[in-house]
């Protein structure tokens, strides 16, 4: 730990030196509140410059294995790295381990696909909160619906063009129909016949952390040069059980998953 | 936006300036990579200092309400706001706007509650990965158990010790069963007879983040003092199913939420 100037050493040396005020100029308080000298925090949301979605990809990828440290972390790794490399500090200050614990839909538990929540971090640093709702409604949506993993993604591994090489053969896709890590990966289990705990079940989620992060960022630079639209259409189910239970029926219900994935519709 | 010193004005400055180079031991760096001046990442896991839960909850209701960012935001400020106070820098770098996104179980979806996201990605700061996995782990089993809002809770409500006031009555309690915001809120809306969007929902939402970020932080000030251990039971349909569905059977599932809760049992 590099030790802190106190309140009076600080003024002394910047008495001292009349340079060190220009040093402000690069993002520097001369005194904070705590009477030490620090940085400011730049205003939010923080400024965007488009990056390359296929190296997104392959670095989602890559983060997923580093240190077993998983998706959620992967996808939002995949995102700050090339931030850090296209406009550098404040990304600089965030460490990309922030986001571990989203790994298994929050530390294994099956919730929300963490893929997806470190995705949605990301774009929450760089938009306000109306833009971020629409860019990660349209990211979760097209979750729900995507063969994942992409053919994108089972060709960089067959071509051996990812960072790193784990399983070379292109993967079984399906479409998960829920944002839930639990749903998404034992939908596949099943559909795919590779047990749960294979390495090939690890291997598809690393490529569907390439395939998250990557979507993200064609959604941040669609917005980015002003032609982000909507695409996504929700199931039928939404809007048909919310007839009844939304916000001009019963109002019992917050949701805006597939109903019928697991409720039985009744009459 | 401050204009950036390029590497040649910063140089120049510096050699000028004998006493900026101890500004270097405030944690800057004199010349980054992008050739900018630039502050080190100081490596995580940050350091922490144990913090009032009391005052945490009282913040984390206070969150949910601000602007309508609602309780991944809530959560996530009520434990970065009081570290920025008894830690300082490198808390006062993250903009508690980061975690807006996983209101309603992500922008509205009913994934996992956004209390526990917030909560979540302030515990991660200051953990590595095995300890912010029990420590998680031990808070979405609390969720799913407790009574939520909390008696403490709806007594700061009625007392009027929260630090906004949006409704005073104590309201009605559900454990959930469950970490998804979906199950979480649609319950209790049938056990409260209030509606999904009614002011009493909402404060029910913002009582429920101060609860959450509460418990998060008494589960690090135990482990600060290198007591934290574990208390949650999981319910039994958990072990029942993994005796044929886990690692040592057919494993073709992941999740850790209670089976029961969405399947019919078979025999």
């Amino acid at each position: 730990m590099r030790r802190r100037l106190t309140r009076k050493e600080f003024l002394t040396l910047t008495t001292k030196c009349a340079g060190c005020v220009a040093v402000g100029a690069a993002g520097m308080s001369l005194i904070g509140r705590e009477g030490i000298a620090q940085v400011d925090l730049p205003p939010w949301p923080w400024p965007y410059r488009k990056i390359d979605p296929e190296y997104v990809r392959k670095l989602g990828h890559e983060g997923y294995w580093e240190k077993g440290y998983g998706c959620a972390y992967g996808a939002f790794r995949a995102i700050i790295l090339p931030l850090r490399e296209a406009v550098g500090y404040p990304y600089t200050m965030i460490p990309p381990e922030l986001m571990i614990w989203g790994h298994g839909g929050v530390v294994g538990w099956g919730g929300t696909c963490g893929a997806l929540l470190g995705a949605c971090a990301a774009i929450q640093l760089v938009c306000d909160k109306p833009t971020a709702d629409r860019l990660i409604h349209e990211l979760q949506g097209w979750y729900t619906q995507a063969l994942l993993p992409t053919d994108i993604s089972n060709e960089y591994a067959q071509k051996g063009e990812f960072f790193v090489q784990k399983y070379t053969r292109p993967l079984p896709q399906n479409a998960a129909g829920s944002p839930l890590c639990h749903v998404s990966v034992t939908l596949w289990c099943e559909r795919s016949g590779f047990t749960a705990s294979s390495l090939e079940r690890k291997e598809r989620c690393g490529r569907l952390t390439g395939d998250v992060a990557a979507r993200a960022v064609e959604l941040l630079n669609q917005w980015a040069d002003g032609q982000f639209q909507s695409i996504y259409v929700p199931p039928e189910s939404i809007e048909t059980c919310f007839t009844c239970h939304g916000d001009k029926g019963l109002d019992n219900v917050k949701a805006k998953m597939n109903c019928t994935q697991c409720h039985t519709p009744h009459p």
